[in-house]
């Protein structure tokens, strides 16, 4: 699908799939879910990668990232040390006549840089305001705001989308011209995140499902 | 979600978490579609992270690469150096009384090792045959077998599965004391990769969709 970036953000293989439309990488990070969170770990020899799930939200030109002030992955990003976040967005099994030219319809956004703790009151607050209903928008209105403990015993970083690069592959199979007439289906089966019937807590009384988690959907759903 | 391991496939954060049924790991590989391939590119004081979306599949006890041999990223990965695959799956929303407590319901598993190049040719059409059936299985009975050509100009990475660790979060929202009862809808939504109507090539003859791509499913859907 893709391939580290030269000058980072420069799309190297494959360049058609590269995609810089600010709205149409915004829109990849708005409907993502989980980004992958990548970092160099340990020093000289024992340097290597590590790459990690988390959840993530876009605010403005930001994107925000939180956790436990113990996790070792913000701790590590927060000193200063560059990291590289990954958002993927799987559209649809692209099927051709060979397996060759079998492929993924994807949309995906590289962000390269270095993340700073958000420590003013206000902003963080309002990071996780957003980092919640980034997942299921909104869904802060229904909760009691934030404890004052809670915002302390939270670290949120913060990492500007300054240098950031997507590629997409969208459409049909493009097969050999000597494959054409081959006895198989060729095709897209598109694919979607979809959500199934919720789950009510069962310390909960009974009660209807509210409007954003009943309506909740992502993409093109 | 998680943490860059300490001695790597420790899990040091939220310990509970961890996973270390192997058959839990494969089951993980197996159904995900898409590997984050994290690497460190560049060298000294231009060193940083990168982290691309790849295809992957799982073949016995190695985890499976491939692409254009002009492809960065595997020209890197081949050189010898480290790397750090993470597979995420996303099994639903955690929508607890506090947005404090929200959180998601996953399966993750992060690889780590070195890649080799597979360079005998069976061992090579075979992990192709196994590329393309693990994104959906029984396709490669449908299609004809590849030529030498392609199978040439192909890169295909073999990583070991050695050194890998799991983490998942399963269940309902685990909430404090003082608000459950908080008037406010707390559960799990849970979410699928789902497939929609398959769209045929508008090239192709009309014909039925095969049962590989008709019954196509991941997971628990």
């Amino acid at each position: 699908m893709g391939d580290p970036a030269g000058s980072r953000t420069q799309i190297s293989r494959v360049p058609e799939r590269g995609v810089t439309d600010r709205s149409a990488i915004e829109a990849v990070l708005d409907e993502g879910l989980i980004a992958h969170v990548g970092l160099v770990a340990g020093e000289g020899e024992a340097a290597h990668p590590v790459v990690i799930p988390m959840l993530y939200a876009r605010q403005d030109d930001q994107l925000l990232l939180h956790g436990s002030p113990a996790s070792r992955l913000l701790r590590t990003a927060k000193s200063g040390v560059e990291v590289c976040v990954t958002v993927t967005l799987l559209d649809g099994l692209v099927l051709a006549r060979s397996a060759m030219h079998h492929s993924m319809n994807y949309r995906s956004v590289v962000v390269f840089g270095t993340a700073t703790e958000v420590t003013d009151w206000d902003e963080k607050v309002s990071a996780l305001d957003q980092l919640t209903d980034h997942v299921i928008p909104g869904r802060m209105a229904a909760l009691r705001p934030h404890t004052d403990k809670e915002v302390r015993g939270t670290t949120v970083l913060s990492l500007p989308l300054g240098e950031c690069s997507m590629k997409a592959r969208t459409g049909p199979p493009v097969d050999d011209a000597e494959d054409m007439y081959a006895d198989v289906w060729a095709g897209v089966l598109p694919l979607v995140v979809a959500a199934c019937a919720p789950e009510p807590d069962s310390l909960m009384d009974p009660r209807d499902v509210p409007e954003q988690v009943a309506a909740w959907s992502r993409g093109a759903v």
